[in-house]
């Protein structure tokens, strides 16, 4: 199992942001996001149209307290992975992460409390220049998937991409196809 | 040289998801983004702070003819990639791509005209799930680049982070260490 936990969502002001993050998250082979704060709908809703369409199984949950998602989640035996642009480079840390633990991958925004880096068990940067948690998110799970997200089938996919060199390729799962 | 064409950027709207699509160009070793639009005065003083603090050479243009790009693109010799989840893997595409050649990618939002699919060399997939122009921005470099940007160094940064297992360690360039 692998999950995320999005710290600092801003309904007005992430909204974007956080459901790049979720979508990556599913696209990239997480199984769920811990978003923290209030139920925010209309980020629910877009994530929801998505496994509707393309497949799941992916959730979103709404949490009041992160801290207390960390401390059972190490009980539970699962690692944590805190990215941060001051952490170490993965490669350094992936030898530690043996494939049957559960991971969960703290990402924040701008301003994390030093709590999580030091509840985390890793504090890793995906480079240490400032860019974004939804390209870091995506690097890391590439990583640590070894890219088995460019296989991943999705169940109960309504709909299904045929790649195509010029053009748009939908196949819906009864068979029919949606003009470009 | 490796430069990023962005597509539909509203600044009202768009604002932090160019943002973060400029950070990841300049983290992941493109050389610089042109964003199709009138000037966004927010979003280049937000990329001029970064290469200020943490160095460069990297740019943001702002232009009104993308198809005028692309004809001087390709009439220059270099190659476009156009990333939609229609696409074909980039794995398909990467023998095809002479580490000689410049490479425009060109990076869209929800709705790119036809036109861009007939026009650029490539139309590549990062997978064939809906997610985030930033996180595929951030793979496709990442595998043209074969990972340089772990080893990217930037010139005349200010700042400078070392890598550090619990808090931050930014260095600055005439030696000073900020506390946590």
């Amino acid at each position: 199992m692998i999950a995320v936990l999005r710290l600092g969502h801003r309904p007005e002001r992430d909204k974007r942001i956080t459901t790049h993050v979720c979508l990556v998250a599913r696209a990239f082979g997480a199984d769920g996001v811990y978003v923290v704060g209030k139920i925010d709908r209309q980020l629910l809703a877009a994530v929801e149209r998505v496994v509707e369409n393309w497949g799941g199984p992916f959730w979103v949950k709404f949490i009041e307290n992160p801290f207390g998602l960390l401390r059972e989640w190490k009980s539970a035996g699962g690692k944590i992975i805190h990215l941060t642009m001051y952490g170490l480079p993965l490669s350094k840390v992936l030898p530690s992460l043996p494939k049957s633990n559960s991971i969960l991958i703290v990402i924040g925004g701008e301003k994390v409390p030093p709590r999580y880096y030091s509840e985390s068990d890793f504090n890793v940067g995906i480079g240490n220049q400032p860019h974004s948690e939804v390209a870091a998110l995506a690097i890391c799970l590439d990583r640590i998937s070894e890219r088995a997200w460019e296989n991943k089938v999705f169940e109960n996919a309504r709909l299904v991409i045929r790649p195509s060199e010029r053009g748009k390729e939908i196949v819906e799962t009864g068979g029919k196809k949606k003009p470009f």
